[in-house]
C-alpha cells in the first residue's frame, strides 16, 4: 500500500486488483437502495426476466471495480477527487458468486494547466468474469504531484 | 407508478424525481464498500481534505439519481436493462443532509435496428443542490415496445 503521485503513473501501465465476488445479499442490498428493479432485487422474479436470474446493478459493478482499485492504496495521499467518468459499457451480466477481476490501464497522464500542484490521470477499468469483459469505463482523477524532498 | 413503454417517451420531455438526502452514515456505509477514501469514510479526517469535510462518493451520487428515477415506476415492466452510461461529470461536492433534486430529460428515442420488440432511450440526469448542478450523466436503456392490444 504505497501512495503513488501524479509522476508515478505511466501511460500503458496495467494494474491488477484483487478478485472479489458479490453474494445474492450484496446484490439485493445495493439494488434496494440504488436500483430497485426486480432483476436486481428479487431472485425469484428475476428468473422470468430477460436475464433468467438475478444480476447485479450495473452501477454496483462499476462501484466494485473502483473500490477494488482504491484498495490497492495508490490514491491514499495523492487523490484530489475525480471530476468525470466516461464511456461506461456494460457488456455482460454479473451474477452472484462470479469472480470479478478488474484490470486498470493508464490511458493518459497530463499536468494541470491551471494548478501546478496537480495533474490529471485517466484510467480505463475493465472488469472480467472468466476472462470475458463484463464492464468497461474510463475514470478521470486529479492527483497531487510528489512533494519536494 | 405507471409503466411507460418505448413509445411513451418523447425527446425534450422532463421528469422530476422526489428529493432525497444522504446522511453521514449513508455516505460512510457506501464508501466503506465501494470507494474507501478518507474524504468519503471518515468525517474527522475529511476536515483536512481538499473538501473540508465529508462528501459522498461520486459513484453514490449517480446511483442515488438513478434510483430516484427508477422509483417513479416508469421502467417496471418495460426496462430490458442498460448497456451504457456516458459523460458523467461531477460538478460540485454532495455533503450529508444536502437535498438532492434530480431532473431527467429525454435526449434521444430510437427503435432498435436488430430487435423489433424494443427501442433505445437516452436520458440525461441532472442532480442539483440548491439549484446548482452537482452531477450530470447520460444513461442508455433498452425499453420494450408497448404490447399490442
Amino acid at each position: 500500500m504505497t501512495t503513488r503521485y501524479f509522476e508515478d503513473f505511466e501511460v500503458g501501465e496495467l494494474m491488477e486488483t484483487a478478485p472479489v465476488a458479490l453474494s445474492t445479499d450484496d446484490i439485493v442490498e445495493f439494488a434496494k437502495l440504488y436500483d430497485p428493479q426486480t432483476f436486481h432485487t428479487d431472485p425469484e422474479a428475476a428468473k422470468s426476466s430477460p436475464y433468467g436470474g438475478l444480476i447485479a446493478s450495473g452501477l454496483q459493478t462499476i462501484a466494485v471495480a473502483f473500490g477494488q482499485f482504491i484498495r490497492l492504496g495508490y490514491f491514499v495521499k495523492s487523490s484530489l477527487g475525480g471530476p468525470a467518468t466516461d464511456d461506461v459499457d456494460w457488456l455482460a451480466p454479473v451474477r452472484p458468486g462470479d469472480e470479478l477481476n478488474t484490470v486498470v490501464e493508464v490511458l493518459e497522464v497530463r499536468p494541470s494547466k491551471s494548478k501546478p500542484d496537480r495533474g490529471i490521470v485517466r484510467l480505463q477499468f475493465t472488469m472480467k468474469v472468466d476472462d470475458i469483459p463484463v464492464v468497461r469505463f474510463i475514470s478521470t482523477t486529479f492527483l497531487r504531484r510528489r512533494p519536494a524532498g
